[in-house]
């Protein structure tokens, strides 16, 4: 049997995950991650992990596939980081420097695209499969006959900047306007609570709270303020047109919600798919929708699956 | 070295290719297609055909790699074809059928998508490629990493559906409203010339004509008839718009223009891109946009492709 390491490089912690080359997770865990230092300390980190789990297992390292790695950003098919703001990052070779200190084959990937090559695999998707998460942002990933849809540049599955609403007038983090993530995000949903409490004069618990978040907006709505419930309805609205456009692209069979969106449970999903049946074409009718099923553990899981199917 | 064909079955023609196994085209020719019989006698000619190709040139049926043909209409990953109106068929196994007949491998999936294919593997496209024609409709392809993106069932590439137009009171073929095909194909061109001069008092050399065609409002359109040009960049605005939404799911480093785009030339590249530039997502900036090079050819090439991938 040969085994390997799926790592999610999220922020403060790195998750490790050891798994054999069926899939099966043998071992996972956390290490607090050396950010904000002058130099970029993580890299080492990982590496010195994967030794130290090895050697202390006793497992040798001609038995062990490679390491997948999922960061939160774009990293090109060559390996390149473009930018990984989070992490304090600048441009390099990701695969290329974890690589070369743990000895190692090393393939890395979007946490986004990953999660959804994970979910696809092991989780509650298909080998045809779209995964949309409501995070920060709004992510999501692509995988096609069970293999990640990269792109040219590791952009493909940026789905949250599909333009949904051309009227828009306020602009996007990434500087259009209309993009899905302005409305399906925890920002956005505050974004259009606060702009509906401007231009209307609808009655709401919002206005009697000086600060508010995307929670107390769902919370409002799961407790009939009819101002939150549209606001909700507009995010669900978005989604779900975006979701068509991507179906018409892929053709996937499966749908798989995840992030924010499981949390928020049912309304989620039916808002989500009543949107989706006003705009869906004819050949995707029939695509199943699902929540995510393996939780934060879906970037570990599809990070092995990517060292998996290139160096398994 | 070995062989294989490629059979683009359109319509009233049959077209075959010959080719090597590097995708050097050594032979094509047409055939009459025998269709409005009372069976379907298309399957048992194009067998035929290829029969009697082999033994004209006494080419050995084991050097053969097999058949790819591309038809008009989708095809799921099985070999069913869902329905074909063009060519009077239900639903029945076409790969099963004309490997029967031939005694050979078979791959069949859909026209625009097979040139997708086409054009990306000897074409003007590349590895990641997204295909738009404007034929009859707007039909596309979608290539990732040099393979074809089918979908579950068929399905993918049909972004002619995408919704562009929320707005829009008037149903599609598909029974949804404000496809991008509503407005970016030669029906939908007169659809919206004819409503622009209804709705608008706008002077324009249409108002003469009590019937006009695709190609009256783009030649007017061409000699600055000011409606005609509001109608053409209307068309452009939403084919930009549904590129830039494609784009934000397979991230590809070509897009290619193909049928009608090509006839009209540069005043389509330019009208399209400048649409696509206002919605695009940064990791797509820098996609290429060029025209097809194979014209007709290029599903040929792709059903050929197809059949080499599977069984070369």
């Amino acid at each position: 049997m040969r085994y390997g390491f799926g790592v999610d490089i999220f922020g403060p912690n790195i998750k490790f995950g050891f798994f054999d080359e069926e899939g099966n997770l043998i071992d996972k865990w956390k290490i607090a991650a050396p950010i904000n230092t002058e130099s970029n300390k993580i890299i080492p980190a990982v590496a010195k992990e994967v030794e130290s789990y090895l050697k202390k297992k006793g497992i040798n390292e001609e038995d062990v596939i490679g390491i997948g790695v999922g960061i939160p950003g774009p990293v090109d098919r060559t390996g390149v980081v473009q930018k990984c703001v989070n992490l304090g990052w600048g441009v390099f070779n990701i695969e290329h420097a974890l690589s070369g200190l743990a000895a190692m084959k090393v393939k890395a990937g979007n946490i986004s695209t990953l999660s959804a090559l994970g979910e696809s695999w092991k989780g509650s998707g298909s080998v045809n499969t779209v995964f949309m998460a409501m995070n920060t942002g709004l992510g999501g990933g692509i995988i096609c006959d069970g293999r990640l849809v990269r792109g040219n540049n590791g952009g493909a599955g940026e789905i949250g900047h599909i333009v949904v609403n051309k009227a828009e007038k306020e602009p996007c983090a990434c500087g259009k306007f209309g993009c899905a993530e302005q409305y399906c995000s925890p920002a956005g949903i505050v974004r259009v609570a606060r702009r509906m409490l401007t231009n209307t004069g609808a009655p709401s618990v919002l206005r009697y709270k000086k600060f508010f978040d995307y929670k107390d907006v769902l919370k409002a709505a799961e407790e009939n303020d009819e101002l939150s419930i549209n606001v909700m309805n507009r995010v669900y609205e978005y989604a779900g047109q975006a979701l068509a456009a991507v179906c018409c692209v892929v053709n996937p069979d499966t749908v798989v919600l995840g992030g924010e969106f499981c949390k928020i449970g049912q309304p989620a999903m039916e808002g989500v798919a009543r949107s989706f049946k006003k705009y869906v074409f004819q050949a995707n009718e029939n695509v199943r929708f699902t929540f995510a099923a393996l939780d934060t553990d879906a970037c570990i899981y599809g990070a092995f699956k990517l060292v998996l199917d290139n160096y398994g």
